[in-house]
């Protein structure tokens, strides 16, 4: 619990003079004030983060939080458990669709067991078993306070620990079947919205499973009450280690202020969690692509963040993270390699003029 | 003529079975059938493209099409016309949106002057002047139709002329004071819809400036009377020599059977005119990201095109292109290093079972 404490303590707001400056700067370069749309609020908030105009990323890192869910029994997914523990292992090996476009980034990745129902023999993968699963929430809490927490600072030093080894941008991935209906369920609560919004397909089911996915959903919900003004009680109650432990992430970034990617719906709904915990997260939060999940536009909704990206992805594991960081990079590349209005023999004052006067 | 008559004969469309086999391929790989969304898309129109299942671009150039559009003399946009010349000029200096984001991305571009009211002492562009800049289209056709033919063609030439020298995955870039004027009088004309819904502030102005650009678009579509079955006809009145030139690239480009992305609104709406001229051409076209311009997202409707990015960008030049190079070379690197069902040790029925009974 302290180190949580201690965490949501420590995240400070950005660094407005910085912002300023930055913005200043994007008004100086060669183009119509506020053209470069995005790209623009990605390098003011860069600044902002990091309290300086220039920035220049070092490393980067996807941490993928990997856990099974109880809930499965009931059906929600299509994929048998097992595919949990095996996918876990292979982000070790170079196959998955989150290495692969990781290494086209140039990014590592950090694969955390916070609660697979399995035991790895796999130094690659570290071991921040919280259980052997949650619950099924359909049951009862999906995890005691104790281990939601638990698994939150699980998320917190992982991200401190690969901080501390030099890195400054990080994803966030996840793998967990199940994991759509538990962040279907988190969105609902802190909502209030209908499951017939907030579920999707996940990786694929029938029609049949699908109502089944929003009944269970639903009955989960009913039976153990989350205080939607107690983000520990949601996630206890119908989350999962995979989203507290991400959570977790997105803390530790904040505290650390360093910038963090959102990749789809799960992650979303870590971020929204850890949003409600502490809104000043949100200024170290980007979100890299829209996700064909029904709920992920609500959550982004919520906290208020534009994904880079509309690919119609849903594979997870934080595969829409690499992407999101080149764009990042490309942006702050273009603060440092863009010429300014001296440079390009116009008139800034007729740019200026037209922010002063422009509409819409 | 003969120029243009010829490539619109030799266009053909996408190679089917490639497209087959990709797919098969994309659907052996170790995700849930479908996962990376338009990712996925992206690989497969590239083998139809190619006719090859796995693909590697060689060298990328963004084409820049640079021209005077007569009708600023109404004031539809706030920039002194000079801005046209001083920014084509600037394109071969290293200051520009579209320079350092090319650079980033690895990626050349070629800048033609296809019709600026200016003449030009710089080796690095590439004289394809048309005529000093076009007539006021409120008054009369903006170009003659030889001219437009004539524009057309330079596009097609350069793009020709680029991919004999190894270019294989084009941009398209423009510069032309006044060019969201006629742009949006080309969507009007193709949509029928209202100049309220179609026309954009631009670079920035003001809403004075606004109702006036608006009015001066109905005006010069009033007075001309294009005939929207005839895109010549409706270019020639209502166009520009930069949006000539540039529906000249996709058609070279598709032609040649080589990619070619579009930027904002001024080449979504050169990619309309080639598409209304061989409806095989949008086989070749991606879109790269959707221009904060009002007209750009009914371009995209109307030619079924998803775009990547969501960055409320609208510098144009070109300036959204690298960053979806980016996104098509990440993709056929996925495509060439993502490890099969077999390789993850996962039962693949699973995953074709959910695709036959899957929702949505």
């Amino acid at each position: 619990m302290k180190i949580l404490t201690n965490t949501l303590k420590c995240i400070e707001p950005l660094n407005k003079e910085a912002i300023r400056n930055a913005s200043d700067r994007l008004d100086s370069l060669t183009k119509p004030i506020g053209s470069l749309g995005e790209i623009e609020n990605i390098i003011a908030r860069m600044a902002g983060i990091t309290g300086k105009v220039h920035n220049k990323i070092k490393k980067k890192n996807i941490v993928i939080m990997c856990s099974d869910n109880g809930v499965i029994v009931e059906g929600v997914s299509n994929c048998p458990k097992s595919v949990t523990a095996t996918v876990t292992n292979n982000f070790t090996k170079e196959i998955t669709g989150v290495y692969v476009l990781s290494k086209f980034a140039g990014s590592d990745i950090t694969v955390v067991d916070v609660g697979v129902d399995a035991d790895f023999n796999n130094d690659k993968i570290i071991n921040k078993k919280v259980a052997y699963g949650t619950m099924n929430m359909m049951k009862g809490p999906a995890m005691t306070k104790e281990q939601t927490i638990k698994a939150i600072e699980a998320g917190i030093t992982t991200v401190d620990d690969l901080v501390a080894k030099g890195y400054d941008l990080f994803g966030t991935g996840e793998m967990g079947v199940g994991n759509t209906a538990t962040s279907s369920a988190i969105l609902s609560v802190f909502s209030g919205l209908d499951v017939d919004i907030t579920v999707g397909k996940g990786s694929g089911i029938t029609q049949e499973q699908y109502i089944n996915k929003k009944r269970v959903i639903k009955k989960s919900i009913e039976i153990n009450r989350p205080d939607k003004n107690d983000v520990i009680d949601v996630l206890s109650k119908v989350g999962g280690f995979d989203i507290a432990g991400l959570c977790g992430c997105f803390l530790s970034a904040a505290k650390n202020r360093v910038p963090i990617v959102i990749d789809g719906f799960i992650s979303s709904a870590a971020a929204l969690c850890a949003y409600k915990l502490n809104p000043l997260v949100i200024g170290y939060i980007f979100a890299s692509h829209l996700s064909a999940e029904p709920g992920a536009a609500f959550i982004m909704n919520e906290m208020g963040l534009k994904p880079m990206l509309n690919l119609n992805m849903r594979l997870g594991e934080g595969s829409g993270c690499p992407l999101a960081f080149n764009i990042i990079e490309a942006a702050l590349f273009t603060m440092d390699n863009m010429g300014t209005f001296e440079d390009a023999a116009l008139d800034s004052r007729k740019y200026i003029d037209i922010r002063k006067n422009a509409i819409g």
